[in-house]
């Protein structure tokens, strides 16, 4: 299959790739990157984005029976649109070019040096057009921290938690690529003890640590994808920060749900990394009872092994990690989102996002917000420049990173990278 | 100002207005038709669509400055991104065009027959692409009735209701136009004696009666729309059904929200009827107390007298109307959601969807959903085949209509109609 061959952990590359780098061969990551006039797609290696709208122009992907200037476009839309079955052999194809054992585009001095860019020099932009973007709740330990904090420690999870992945609509337009800032929002806020609501910035600024998936196809109104069809419809994940307001949010989100308190901006990785470059790294979610609804069963091991960190680094100041944790811990899986998500016949659409919810592991310090590391404020965490957070701060940065290792391979994602301004 | 001349009661046209119609000369609303391989931007006016693609090709509209082929498109995306200003251009050129005194289109036999179609041989497409959807719930009607229903009849309306507009994003894939069959959607629903949910078509079809704006401004992340600019981002207004299954929201609702509830579809009507028609039929709304907080404060008159009705057509049989109600019982206008919506920083984009949330009027035959018309089941509604109904039943075609009437001017909507199918 082709994937094992792309994936294998004997691969090397001609190109140097730095030890720790998140773009190894078995990597081969898509995104859409900018340098100078030059806006296309492209892929990572080591230091390097690799310019495919080039390779395609000068006939590395001959054969493939790619759209001409499908890698030319300001998203990667109508590629994914293409479906995972191309992308397969897109990115096998780049495995082959990129290989120890390649000559054709190694050999080839003037076509590697246009093809190969410094991803020092390039800015990265959007990946994805997103049409739709759908936020889930998928982590117990997550959902049981705010269950206890503000209804009740003994009955943190609701009801429904169990039998469905529950999850609700975002807002598609305020989402930005790593590195853009972000403004302190303002909004209503009621304090418990005060009679009415005062407009002010939040208060209670916090990041949310997520995974997202971004789906390649487009269904009909009315029609389902199981859980077995699922993951043929999700070309790869991203990293993503749902940044947060509590304050806002605490007053407004009965009884439709969040609104103002996230809707101000969420943060992705500019590299899709496919769900083909993280095969090795499927394991077994946590057990499920009581036992789920036919249409939400599964077999094999749907969820994954990421490693992820976030920091936080102040103004000028040295970044410190405030949480480590693992996309593995999700109760609900990626196949179980999008089969539930569908059920009723909803559609989905190319270059969608899907987002996990914050990702909580069981320890303290696995723990995927401020609201939940500082426990709401009462336990304030201590930065390495000495400084204390029980929420976000104007100027900080918000540094979320994730990784893959296994037999020697390490997957990552890039950063996911956001500094907060000051208030309009 | 142009507009007045446009909404000028005494202007009569030549083309022939049956009575009751809803496409007066002083209407001119804006949509997207397809006959034969022809899909792009019209007017209607009277029984007849006209070709805005044509009138612009052959030069009617020389002199605005229009881009070439700007109504040859699938949507009226780009159109409205040039913003009111061009767009009252464009409908003064077309009430000219079309009055009684003018005769450059009239007697130019060749064109007017090209620019003139019959409204009932062609097929009217979705208006715009809709980046973002937004469902507000600003009756205070509709949610003092829920809220009796489902929580207490003494305290109705949550603590935040009377501060800012409640509201939540929904799914823009699923919007469909008026016409367009909505299967019944399947999902998961626990009765409140079961122990455990079970997964079956809803028992609880529902429409929800509704009005919703169009955006035609794209705004940066981070900035502002006052309740004073409000307007002039808004292009106009369309009739919305936002189909809800009331028994999968109930039990998948908290803490975050209606999802697979409502995300099976939504209908709006194909004709965007510009605020600029809708100019003379404003009227003051409700008195807001408590005193709304200063970014929600505006002056002048920003509700709109819009007569709204709702009909329920069982396969094979007569339509009864089953709710009368208006636009302008809305508590929170159109301004006001808007400012509150970008308070936060975040940013609107052209095409945006605004639902008003179900409109519901002061008295039981003006409620704007089944669940409040037949109280959850327990007041059937009797249809004029002699049926009951206490939800929506498979194969009842759903059918909203509205319209404004002053001075011997009646401004319609067309219709946003929808027939339920099966269960796949």
């Amino acid at each position: 299959m082709m994937k094992i061959t792309a994936n294998d952990p004997a691969l090397t590359s001609w190109v140097e790739i730095p030890k720790g780098s998140d773009f190894p061969i078995q990597n081969l990551p898509f995104g859409i990157f900018k340098s100078g006039e030059i806006m296309a797609a492209a892929t990572a290696i080591g230091d390097y984005v690799v310019d495919l709208s080039f390779l395609h122009r000068v006939g590395f992907f001959d054969g493939l029976n790619l759209p001409p200037g499908i890698f030319a476009k300001k998203d990667l839309n109508d590629f994914l649109s293409l479906g995972r079955a191309k992308a397969r052999e897109v990115r096998l194809r780049l495995s082959e070019l990129l290989r120890t054992d390649n000559n054709e585009l190694k050999d080839h001095v003037r076509a590697r040096e246009k093809a190969l860019l410094s991803i020092n020099t390039v800015e990265m932009l959007m990946p994805v057009h997103i049409p739709n973007y759908t936020d889930f709740y998928s982590s117990e330990e997550h959902a049981s921290n705010v269950g206890s904090m503000f209804r009740d420690p003994k009955n943190a999870l609701l009801p429904n938690w169990k039998h469905l992945p529950v999850g609700y609509h975002g807002r598609a337009s305020s989402i930005v690529v790593s590195g853009t800032p972000i403004h302190r929002p303002k909004g209503q806020i009621k304090p418990a003890d005060a009679e009415l609501p005062t407009f002010c910035p939040t208060q209670k600024l916090d990041f949310e640590l997520e995974v997202a998936f971004v789906t390649c196809a487009e269904t009909a109104l009315g029609s389902h994808i199981t859980t077995k069809e699922a993951e043929e419809n999700i070309f790869g994940v991203v990293l993503f920060n749902d940044w947060s307001a509590r304050d806002i949010q605490q007053w407004e989100y009965v009884p439709l749900g969040p609104f103002l308190g996230k809707n101000f901006g969420s943060t992705i990785s500019p590299w899709i990394v496919t769900l083909d470059a993280l095969e090795p790294f499927r394991v077994k979610g946590p057990e499920q009872f009581p036992h789920v609804l036919p249409y939400l069963s599964f077999e094999g091991s749907k969820n994954f092994d990421i490693s992820l960190e976030v920091l936080i680094q102040p103004q000028a100041g040295q970044a410190t990690i405030v949480s480590r944790t693992n996309f593995k811990y999700m109760y609900w899986n990626m196949a179980q989102q999008l089969a539930h998500h569908t059920v009723n016949g909803c559609n989905i659409q190319v270059g969608d996002l899907y987002a996990s919810g914050t990702i909580s592991g069981p320890s303290p310090g696995s723990y995927g917000s401020m609201l939940e590391l500082s426990w709401n404020g009462q336990r304030p965490l201590h930065l390495a420049d000495g400084s204390e957070r029980k929420f976000l701060l104007d100027h900080d940065t918000v540094i979320i990173r994730g990784h893959c290792e296994k037999d020697g391979v390490r997957i990552g994602f890039g950063e996911c990278k956001g500094n907060i301004l000051a208030a309009r």
